[in-house]
């Protein structure tokens, strides 16, 4: 959309909303993972992967962020977790506002992880903070090794890369080695998981990192909270 | 960016920097094609590609959007084309002022045809008209067949798709049957080109139709220009 004199207010209103879903997940002990990606990066692919991963676990919902359709909220119903569906409309990204609305419809006492997915789109997600405990980047391999230099803000934002389609690689012309130089460049610290959701490579690294993240918050929450601070 | 309540003055000002951008290319004689796609659909070989397929016959000029980096434009001069590079920061489109400047600062009087590659992103540089003859839509198929229906606009907007690595489909598990189908769903009418980079398929399908474009809008401004309309 529109790079207007009113942006200051524009983030400092989603700052406020995003800080209100903080405290809204960390009371209901919700772990909250904002996925962002350009479109077509495979985004719902590793969300129902991941969900595969993780639900013996923990109870599991998602918030899907789409333009127009529901087509990802029903791939998601189609597992038995509930999601809840935003429509933008025209608006590229998720606001902290929008999430606000959803959770209020959603229920999210009765979850321990919530998955957001957002719009797809490589630029402006990554400039409004939701709440998140998390922000995970999905990239497709097949996009080219030269996106981390033109769309540095996602790739530096996130704090862990998954980079999907390896199994394309191959008949691809794309070096997975100077994808992640390149990723290297604007992110020196985040943890890179090359995987596919075809053939499941690459995935047990993933989940197995995230459940890690889950589980450490999660205790760190407790622990907080019994020395209560 | 953000939707916000000064739109219809934000779109209002576009249009008139559009109609002054279209005014100067018919005083001028300068066909002009818009391309927009997703990030890492292929812009830049799909018009690495026309370059060489129309560079003996007109004086061809390029102009390059992206956020950072003039990546793309060093690709483009490496042809010998002159290539100029707008750099957008945190602007996920081009607007019709930007490519204003461009134009005064490049020389359009010496051109024949000229491309303006928007910044890679599948929602806003479809709201955004530039001046331009043509808008075309490159798509990588990889990206699945559903994103017709989860990004209507741009296909809508597109006086031609060109669906990109097709080459990919045997390994994508995307069917081009359905995609088609999704893109006639939004867009009736505009021709589709299925063709490859890597391979070369369907290129010669789309240059020809190009062609076709560019010297029939040319003899209508000669035949407009005798008769003093």
């Amino acid at each position: 959309m529109h790079m207007i004199p009113v942006e200051t207010d524009i983030m400092a209103a989603n700052q406020h909303w995003a800080d209100d879903n903080r405290e809204a997940f960390i009371r209901h002990d919700v772990y909250t993972v904002n996925l962002m990606s350009a479109p077509g990066a495979g985004k719902t692919s590793v969300l129902e992967k991941t969900i595969e991963g993780l639900r013996e676990d923990y109870r599991l919902g998602v918030i899907e962020g789409d333009l127009v359709t529901t087509i990802d909220a029903d791939r998601i119903a189609a597992l038995g977790v509930p999601a809840y569906q935003i429509t933008t409309g025209t608006i590229c990204h998720l606001e902290a506002r929008m999430v606000h609305n959803a959770i209020h419809k959603f229920g999210i006492e009765d979850l321990d992880v919530l998955f957001i997915e957002n719009v797809g789109n490589l630029v402006c997600p990554a400039e409004f903070v939701l709440g998140e405990d998390l922000k995970i980047m999905v990239y497709s391999t097949v996009e080219g090794a030269e996106k981390p230099k033109k769309y540095p803000l996602m790739f530096h934002e996130a704090e862990a890369v998954i980079l999907n389609k390896i199994d394309l690689l191959p008949y691809s012309g794309v070096s997975l080695e100077e994808l992640t130089r390149n990723v290297r460049e604007v992110n020196p610290y985040a943890p890179i998981f090359p995987v596919s959701c075809r053939t499941g490579e690459g995935l047990p690294n993933w989940i197995g990192w995230l459940r890690a993240q889950i589980s450490g918050e999660k205790g760190r929450r407790k622990l907080r909270s019994a020395v209560g601070a």
